[in-house]
């Protein structure tokens, strides 16, 4: 197999290939406790047949309790391509994703789907590769009024969904700025938004280049459905930012993400997964998918010849549960709407049975950071 | 296959079931840059082949540099059953594991290795299941010289090798207090210890009737192999724990532990890996193997009848690197040996190329962590 030839999914050839019995311990051991398949509704089904993306459904349960009812909650994430060829003019580039998106939306609404997610800076190409402000930055737009986010919001008024739409935010009040920003829309009302904590220097990634650190804190968005909250992509490697979402009460966490195979698929699976263990919150990780491919030619940081495309989006969009247990990702190909049903009740039971809060001894760590900034800290070195 | 039967691998499956071309494929993306087999000298594999151990080598590779040679140090990780039956007298039983051990070490040594670690409480069986204090307690001995340290400390001088010990350890002076400590000795003298951080009170872990949450910080211990630190087992859990180790410089964290398959297995690969990432620095996990059957039954706290067993240790000790690669789990059933060789050069590589360190924000997280110990903190929630 060609390193170009991209395989479809990890779980798609666990399953073709390993028999019964040993599979089932296979993947108990690989994803924990099996997410049983969620049936969704012809619909649903139809409209991504039609529109060619995949849909899957799965859920995960929770024990029944005395004195809480189970909190079912349906999560929708969205993963994928650019529509049109970067060099198109920006509005038809934005405005085709619009269209897109929309459809992926209505099969989100059939089946239900209760907060769904985009990916991030779905409106536009990852184009922080080039380092060029030209054109790029006019994808950006305000948070509470773009055209974006009145698109979002009539989507959500229209469906009852609570929307995460990840954007390229101009902040017209302070300076022009730009931040990469997601908007939290509700009943088709703007909520709030989040600005991604830490900016990636590494390949590609060249965001730096464009925006800052955010300056939001970790805040947690009080939904009719639940907590939630948005890490966005880099801040995925960071446990304290997953850390501070929960300590804000976050019991549903999104990673609206853009990242390529050579660089982090490895850790793909692994550090949303993680942050859903160590916190006893559910996590849900978007990538985009494809091969985006820019006007002009640029650099990687990393020797090789100057090229000009961004290599491949993996997709494999996944959530992972409190217990460790986690769904089969989406395609690494294809555009796709997962649709995952849970009981945000296992987050509370999780923590009462693991007990990692009332471990935490957070009072050590506060002060052992605390010290670590001073500029003279000495490690604890013992030689 | 009926849930007592162990599969004795996940990766042997893997392997057995999966078409070349796919197989590859698939590694790369659940194990990340592929693990070179290490040749073994005969010596040591036929030290394990007489007593009936598994033996195995990887290699993780670093980049050359232009000032700095590269710094190859061998890691070894031993994971084991009890020798005898857990009622029989405290000092056989210790001694048949004392006996046990030290011919794997002698194994080790044949393969070249500069730092060993045991697995967690490794003298005796994990009887903190059964909440009694008698006979186990007799198992705790002082860290600098109890007799488990000085055996230790021959094998340390005579292979001139760096071990790390975990043991139940006893404080005379301060008390008679009981502790769950990872002694290190290194060219045969006590160089320091570690004390385990955070206590689990999760099924039959019910270590806090024993012994307190660790009070000796995050300290790295400066060998002349690198800079070593030791998270004892449930510490695992704790991403806090992971960072102040990292913060004091450390370029190898061990994770010597005892956890059990219903529990902990699907978080097993995810967390020390996680932490690896995370920490641009190599995490070793240790497992201990085996069925563990007292004299006296015990309830677990879950509602099942009492009965006499822990449950399936399910060994699968690895290693995983800064880059998020890692090698194969050992055995999930049989003793063994595992020794990796590295090169400590790639943690530094790793940091320049993903920046996790220069983008950690600690000061923003310092602060908000004083924040959230106060006892009136509002979490910031968006409604």
């Amino acid at each position: 197999m060609s390193s170009l030839e991209q395989i479809e999914s990890v779980e798609g050839i666990l399953n073709k290939h390993i028999p019964e019995g040993e599979r089932e311990e296979v993947l108990k051991i690989l994803y924990g406790k099996e997410t049983k398949p969620l049936d969704l509704p012809l619909s649903a089904l139809s409209i991504a047949e039609k529109n060619n993306f995949e849909i899957k459904g799965y859920s995960f349960t929770a024990a029944p309790e005395q004195l809480r009812s189970p909190r079912i909650v349906r999560v929708g994430l969205i993963q994928n391509q650019i529509v049109l060829p970067t060099d198109r003019p920006i509005k038809e580039q934005r405005d085709a994703i619009h269209q897109r998106i929309a459809t992926i939306v209505k099969a989100a609404a059939e089946g239900r789907v209760n907060i769904l997610c985009l990916q991030e800076a779905w409106t536009m190409p990852f184009a922080f590769c080039t380092r060029e402000k030209k054109p790029w930055c006019e994808f950006a737009e305000p948070a509470e009024d773009g055209v974006t986010t009145e698109l979002v919001k009539d989507l959500s008024n229209q469906y009852n969904m609570v929307i995460i739409s990840p954007i390229l935010e101009r902040d017209g009040n302070h300076g022009d700025t730009i931040w990469n920003t997601a908007v939290v829309v509700s009943r088709g009302r703007y909520l709030g938004k989040h600005r991604k904590n830490h900016i990636p220097r590494v390949g590609d990634f060249n965001e730096s280049t464009y925006y800052f650190e955010g300056n939001t804190g970790h805040p947690v968005f009080q939904t009719e459905y639940g907590k939630i909250a948005v890490n966005i992509c880099y801040g995925r490697h960071h446990p304290l930012n997953w850390f501070m979402f929960g300590a804000n009460g976050a019991e549903i966490v999104f990673n609206p993400s853009a990242t390529v195979g050579e660089l982090s698929e490895p850790l793909w699976g692994v550090e949303a997964r993680n942050a859903a263990i160590a916190n006893s919150y559910f996590t849900c990780g978007i990538n985009r998918v494809g091969t985006e491919r820019f006007p002009n030619e640029f650099t990687s940081g990393d020797g090789r010849p100057a090229h000009q495309d961004f290599g491949h989006f993996y997709g494999s969009s996944y959530v992972a549960a409190p217990d460790g247990s986690r769904t089969p990702g989406l395609s690494r190909t294809k555009d796709g709407l997962l649709i995952v049903e849970m009981d945000l009740n296992l987050c509370r039971q999780v923590r009462d049975s693991w007990g990692f809060r009332m471990t935490q001894r957070l009072d050590m760590y506060a002060k052992s950071m605390a010290a670590v900034l001073e500029p003279n800290y000495e490690p604890n070195i013992i030689s």
